[in-house]
């Protein structure tokens, strides 16, 4: 279970450097993950009816920057879930334009479910086996 | 009653160009008008509470980029409110970069509240006198 | 001859009050005259190359905002020549959700040459005919 | 030698529930060390004409979200350079709301010299004693 995700690098996206500013992969991995989501039959704004859940919240995130992109450039952004935990699950994303990698990079997000009374409150839960499995854990 | 607020533009905000990327003023004319109301007494997360007025939301916008903005230049953002009707309301904004006018736009917005019962419902209303009379009309 | 550029609405795209943020329509404006000028034959990174024209430099744009887009949304926007000046043109844009309009906007842009000199020397200069027409124009 | 920049969290920069989106605290790790090498007397725009360096290029980079910022928030972001490799080096940052930690993050970045022939020909080079003094090494 993966999704591939295609973006093209546009020109706001660029910086005077003329390449892609870097801050645009950790925007495109949260998007390509939200895809990955929409593929395993999760959309997020679903995710609240059907397991008491405000989202995926992400807590930490990494991206190696491998070789620059251009204005203009396709990426095609692979990911799926690279390793599961009780509550939390990393998401790595592998950027590439042709064959040559540009960025590597991972989200670790957690499960969690909102307090029915107060919905602010929001603490880690097990992430529930048809979620796993539709993500391919 | 007008507010000066000052950005300076920054790697990420120039295109390959060279050049501040013209939606950058969009962006800066909404800060620039949430801190008209800040110095008015009216943060906005504040206007649910007092006014039952979820924000102030925009219905038209419009800019006209008179001179390029380049890295490290700072700007002003003189902004004030040029129109009331209403319940609606002009903001003016003049980006300045020293004497020089970079840029001058201007966004209509509107005074509405939330329905008690359904707070997706919103209407306009009148705008009520405090207000006015805080941002100087 | 007008195109037809589709996105959608992603998380970060909306604003607390769970509701598309205006200033991406600006992005997503100057995306579809990008999209416009590809479906033309007329890639920006080649203008220079062609033409001698470094971009196609925004003057002025303007939105109006008539309905809600929400996370998730599929936005069409559909982008036109709208009028045509010596050196000056005016793209339209109608972002769709379904048959409902959420917004329209205008870009004013000119058509300018560097020159060849002083690159940073940037000119108004009348739009060749061949762009012209490969634009509907 | 360290460096702190403050930034107030804005409405734009909020997703639907409410919070500072993560990827904004890239954006302003990036911002952070434009103002750290400011005040080192190493403003990014000259470092070619002293340096023969195009920028900073960034390497890779991580952030741990600890706690959420909202709406308003003040942050203050405090930056240092954590560590000198020959040609690399690291540069820490933490986001702090008074006293909490909201965020921590860190850039790996590389001191690179273009081509005095083909600009567009970038390599590493050790960094100068006077830039490595500057920032506190």
């Amino acid at each position: 279970m993966r999704n591939i995700h295609h973006v093209q690098v546009l020109w706001p996206d660029c910086d005077p450097a003329g390449i892609l500013f870097n801050v645009n992969y950790y925007r495109w991995m949260d998007d390509a993950t939200f895809y990955l989501f929409e593929k395993a039959g999760l959309p997020w704004d679903e995710l609240k009816a059907r397991y008491g859940a405000p989202g995926v919240p992400l807590v930490s995130s990494h991206a190696d920057f491998r070789s620059p992109a251009k204005f203009r450039d396709k990426l095609a952004i692979e990911s799926e879930i690279a390793e599961w935990g009780n509550s939390s699950f990393k998401v790595s994303h592998v950027f590439r334009i042709g064959d040559r990698v540009a960025a590597e990079g991972w989200e670790r997000r957690i499960w969690c479910i909102a307090d029915p009374v107060d919905p602010a409150k929001i603490t880690p839960a097990p992430i529930p086996d048809d979620v796993r499995k539709a993500l391919g854990g």
